[in-house]
């Protein structure tokens, strides 16, 4: 298997691009009348709920496993994620004739365990708060010889979460909009570093804004320290795919120059994003996924008077959870 | 304002495509791994939740109304409906620069309400159960002198609905997929017309099959006599937007020859459906809005080993009623 050099460009998201097409959704960009009045904003949503596996993850995994050679694939794969990267590396494992195993947090939505096991995927459990799953992981795959794929540091994941940028750039030039601000959710940063290069590639001048939840915003901390931060706890949002402990290295070596700043939101702004989002745009987003909306609805991110590109980034997301969300509405 | 020959023809849903560029949305067709996985069948859903105002009628509404002349926008229009078809009448009155007075039931769904009081409608409510509201519709309409827009006995809104089907099929050939069958809800039978019309004319073999709820199957009732059937009631079902007294007349000469068969959900299909397309679609549908989906869903169409296409037709849906749909998941 060839890399490209560490930090992924555009020519390799062009490259995913094409390798994707055929295997993943081309999603929507959806706009809202009542949003946009509401928030006397022009908002499009990316909709990667509506992505394979339900989340923009299926893009990374399928990108960097439809490069395995045949003796990888032999070895299968390991890969360690709250349920998002989970069920996009199973489901690219299987099409691309390999297996995977993944290592899962126990209270990981049920939803997203389902997903996995759909695919055939085996999935090992540890505990979000005491355990690392970087050192799990890696322990796995040296003990049975499986591949590692980590979720987001990794030039192939990067240029595959890319092209949902790459698609939404494309679906704003026909529509004959330019963007003044592209609002992401950033657990790892994987997804925020492939959009931002293509966002502005296609986009100059475009700000690219970070969504997190509250106590977890170490990519806005990091911004403004000029350094990576790290946050006290890995438990304690309801926003479970994009808690990690800190922005990975090589995501942050493209974030720190292309991230305007960042905005962190409660679970009450995810929740009140999510019914928004049922009642006015018809998806069905989950709480990580949602971030970026609930930044710009809560007025975390001023959007007045602009152009926004906001990522929608999954829909696996348990009962009770959207329930609450629509107790909300 | 010209009109085309009563019954529309593939050139008028053409013409309604280039006059619909850019007002609505081309609606994604989205399928999902498991739902195929879980019925044998290859399922594609046009997502016409996610039109503009949450519904096809959009489509419908914009072509007839952005055909009419200045003088006759100056008299506002008259449209009658449960809610979906308000809701694009009075988007598409206010984009053109007239007003639309809309005559609704007292028991529409507060979300349909909210999305007419949006768009600047002015609601005027009547009895389902008593009261015609053909006959107050148009006794409104004379007096006011406004114009009658009606929701689907009109060749533009039967033509504007078929692009809807003219969009699958294009994504169906994109995708290289054949229907075998198409599955649309019918109440009065425009979609499922006009849809057919444009379906038959890509794929001439194909099926087109109407769904519709339980004791409000006057479609597949009138396939099987050969003759216009009526409802016994026009209340007790949970899919409003397809509660209609008869098929009509000029739907229904489109309709007897194109159509193969029909199938009637109940309301507990209709909610199963909605939490399926919740759960894997991650898309929001209305109980009438999902009963294609439910039909094939609870195997009263038998799509075993078949392409087929469904519509998902609208998402304007309140709280209480989504609710019950996820306490099924």
């Amino acid at each position: 298997m060839t890399r490209p050099a560490d930090l992924p460009a555009m020519t390799d998201i062009l490259d995913a691009a094409d390798r994707l097409a055929g295997h993943a959704v081309v999603t929507p960009l959806l706009s809202n009348d009542r949003l946009d009045a509401e928030t006397g904003a022009r908002i499009f949503v990316k909709a990667e709920c509506l992505q394979r596996t339900g989340s923009f993850k299926f893009r990374g995994a399928f990108n960097r496993i439809s490069r395995l050679t045949d003796a990888e694939k032999q070895c299968g794969i390991l890969a360690y994620s709250s349920g998002n990267h989970a069920q996009g590396v199973a489901a690219a494992a299987r099409i691309n004739g390999t297996t995977a195993k993944i290592l899962m947090p126990e209270d990981a939505p049920r939803s997203k365990v389902e997903g996995v096991l759909f695919w055939g995927g085996e999935v090992v459990t540890y505990d979000r708060a005491t355990e690392s799953r970087e050192a799990m992981g890696q322990a796995i795959a040296d003990a049975e010889g499986r591949i590692l794929v980590p979720p987001y540091e990794d030039p192939f994941i990067i240029a595959g979460q890319g092209t949902a940028g790459l698609e939404a750039a494309e679906q704003l030039e026909v529509l004959g909009a330019t963007p003044d601000l592209v609002v992401c959710c950033a657990g790892g940063g994987g997804l925020i570093a492939g959009v931002g290069l293509a966002m502005r590639d296609a986009f100059p001048g475009v700000e690219i804004w970070a969504a997190e939840p509250e106590g977890f915003d170490d990519h806005r901390r990091s911004l403004a320290s000029g350094q990576r931060e790290t946050n006290e706890r890995l438990t304690g949002s309801i926003c479970d795919a994009i808690i990690t402990p800190t922005p990975g290295a090589l995501t942050w070596a493209l974030n720190s120059t292309q991230l305007t700043g960042g905005a962190a939101i409660s679970d009450d702004d995810a929740l009140d994003a999510m019914a928004a989002a049922w009642r006015h745009l018809k998806i069905v987003v989950e709480p990580g996924g949602v971030a970026a909306l609930a930044a710009v609805l809560s007025g975390k991110i001023d959007i007045a008077g602009k152009t926004v590109c906001v990522l929608a980034t999954g829909g696996n997301v348990d009962r009770a959870v959207f329930e609450r969300a629509l107790a909300r509405a």
